[in-house]
């Protein structure tokens, strides 16, 4: 088999077989196929497409490229993750976590960093003093069998080709493919044990996918895809034209956390972590629908369990439970100044904006090397479509430094993150589409 | 500027400014931008295209990648040259380029080798034991402008860009791209210095473009983008179902040569030399039209210049005419074998299995660093389109071993290198289109 037919027969349309997707990615963990290769056929399959199938085939290939956990569960129904595409003050995976394994589930949470705009879920894990994302294979699957889950980062052994692929396609101009987004989310998943996902696919200014179409063609492809591996999904399409709860920012989510497993909680953050508890608790037959879902997610919340299952992952991944409890509320970046309402009327948010402003006061990062502020973010005093009065205090923005803090303020003013409008803005629905297997 | 952006750019089917493909052609001449960004950049322009413009800049950038040929000529327009695209016996530069250099014409004729099907000027030149391809700079431009016209290989300084891209497109299934065909043959021709351009596009089962239509495209993109540099073409789409001539194999061909210089040569030769040659004399303005362009060329042979200008060639790049001279007809490859029409009929002649029985004689080779055969190849008895009698000898092949021998009949065989037709073939003219400045 040469790598130059297999490109070819990609370039002219044609779908590439099992055979042949599996040389390509078998020879580009090896290395044994060179870049150039690899890149050439990445530009051919961005403009080209795959199909379900070939998508399905490539995903399995890139498990296959390195080593499977392996639960060895009987009940390995109840193994059950979520992935979110990424957004602004996106913390949902924090609480969802504790509130299903509450349920009964087993979440085997590997999770990624903050890179550009989007914020990543080790970087607000590791807010935490002493928090540690690095657990050894047969620590994590203990911990997730016995305490119902835990929170990882990806390990060298975990998907390589996807490593490889991932830096080929962020300088070749061939990231936004939705075969191989499709193929690089599902094959982490699959490899990581877990059997049914909750996908929830942002939508919007401050998300990857800018238009309903697009995220609806994501949604979709996850969701065909994993249905052809055996794999239960549910897809979520949900809304980033404005930040997620009302705190931005690594430990300022950690506290936004803590406050939905205690009981307040910004409603936007509650029924997108309800919802997504429900899908889960569904897939794994625990529950006949989604209402009984909420229900029973709700539950884990007032009585308490799903907060002490939150506390325990804490102490068992290294931080102090006590002295994170002291931190909330108290623990800020430096600099600080208040963001008013320059002229009374209907309040509009913009994630994009936040989301820049928080790579520069470093919330989240440019390069994969630079280091983020644990301390650093928003809080916002009210949501979009809030009707304030001239002089209303609308943000508070916590920086490291005196110079972060000010550019940062001075690119949510150029570039508009806070306007006030006349007439009612509209405000796209939280949750856009549901797509259930 | 970014790479990523640039390739990003021609993804999306945007054109690529003068300054993105410069930033480019460089860093790939340099080294400073890594394969794998050329590679995708490159299976976006196959995918997507480019404008005239664009291929006009990529050739200029190209050309200047390296060094140019400056001739310093007060007579610039007199620097003519041509290019065929390759096939199957064609032969015509060797005689073109004393015939031209007889009209007048300054010939700086840089050619390539073998590859493939495609036959290569430089290796039936050293065929004649002694002739070298290698000159300098300075002995190539002193004997162009003295004797009208010398034969070359590719410097290291010429186009290095074109190098690093072709080997990258050979494994990238990125060669078959109307403009970096384009870019890559004119920057060559104009950086050895030609002013003015005849371009022989074949089109057959023999040559790269398969159909009428593709070659056409070629040969407006060719005939376009050199305008739009300043320099003149004449593009002839030309027939290559056929090998041309009765002679294939690298001395079979300067046999044929030879032949054509001193008078007798078979149709189709003699009518793509002088239809050539007439073009180059017009577009120099020798001639106020073909007819007398063909008339100026015809004179060159009956008045013995054409011939004795090829022999001052010879000598002048190291080989010895008398020994040549003596070799003619005489020196063959020592295992033969005689090809019988096994029905009446009318016969058709394959290009491309020739082609690929030549590949296996040694005539080409399928590796740039393959050894080719001097002495390989074929002698026809008669062409596509001639009555033959079953039991009439069509063609005598030449192997330098018995294996080789055996295993380009046995490919002829099964291949249908010659088939015969109760019913007239229908054969498509020698010249299919001629488009001109």
């Amino acid at each position: 088999m040469r790598s130059a037919d297999i490109i070819a027969k990609k370039r002219d349309g044609l779908s590439n077989s099992k055979e042949e997707i599996e040389f390509l990615i078998q020879g580009c963990a090896k290395q044994t196929i060179p870049d150039y290769q690899v890149s050439a056929w990445l530009m051919a399959v961005y403009l080209r497409g795959m199909s379900m199938e070939e998508t399905a085939i490539l995903t399995q290939a890139m498990i296959h490229s390195g080593s499977v956990i392996n639960f060895d569960a009987p009940s390995s129904h109840l193994l059950v993750d979520k992935h979110s595409t990424g957004g602004i003050g996106d913390k949902i995976s924090l609480s969802l976590a504790p509130i299903a394994a509450a349920m009964g589930l087993h979440v085997p949470m590997i999770s990624g960093r903050a890179l550009g705009i989007t914020g990543g879920t080790l970087d607000k894990l590791e807010s935490m003093p002493g928090y540690s994302v690095h657990l050894s294979e047969e620590e994590f699957k203990k911990t997730v069998m016995r305490d119902g889950y835990a929170m990882c980062a990806q390990t060298e052994n975990l998907v390589p080709a996807d490593r490889i692929l991932y830096s080929l396609r962020d300088v070749t101009a061939t990231v936004e493919s939705i075969p191989l987004i499709t193929a690089s989310i599902l094959s982490k998943k699959i490899a990581e044990g877990a059997r049914a996902l909750v996908l929830d696919v942002k939508c919007g200014s401050g998300a990857f996918m800018k238009t309903f179409q697009q995220a609806q063609a994501l949604g979709e492809s996850l969701s065909k895809t994993a249905s052809l591996m055996g794999i239960k999904t549910s897809v979520l399409i949900t809304d980033m034209n404005e930040p997620l709860g009302m705190k931005v920012g690594n430990f300022l989510e950690i506290e936004e956390t803590v406050d939905l497993l205690t009981g307040p909680a910004p409603e936007d953050v509650r029924t997108l972590v309800l919802t997504q508890a429900a899908y889960m608790a569904k897939m794994a037959g625990l529950v006949p629908d989604i209402d009984s879902g909420k229900d029973l997610a709700r539950e884990q919340i007032s009585n308490g369990k799903a907060l002490e299952l939150w506390w325990k992952n804490v102490k068992n991944q290294g931080a102090d439970p006590a002295k994170v409890d002291a931190m909330l509320r108290k623990e800020r970046a430096p600099y600080s100044a208040v963001i008013h309402s320059k002229i009374s009327g209907y309040l509009q948010i913009c994630a994009q904006v936040i989301g820049q402003a928080g790579v520069l006061l470093g919330v989240g990062r440019n390069q994969k090397t630079d280091a983020v502020s644990p301390t650093a973010g928003f809080i916002f005093a009210c949501k979009s479509g809030t009707h304030v009065l001239q002089g209303r205090a609308l943000c508070t923005v916590y920086a490291p430094t005196k110079q972060q803090l000010e550019q940062a303020l001075q690119f949510i003013k150029d570039h508009q993150g806070f306007t006030t409008h006349n007439e009612p803005i509209k405000k796209s629905p939280l949750i856009l589409q549901e797509i259930s297997d």
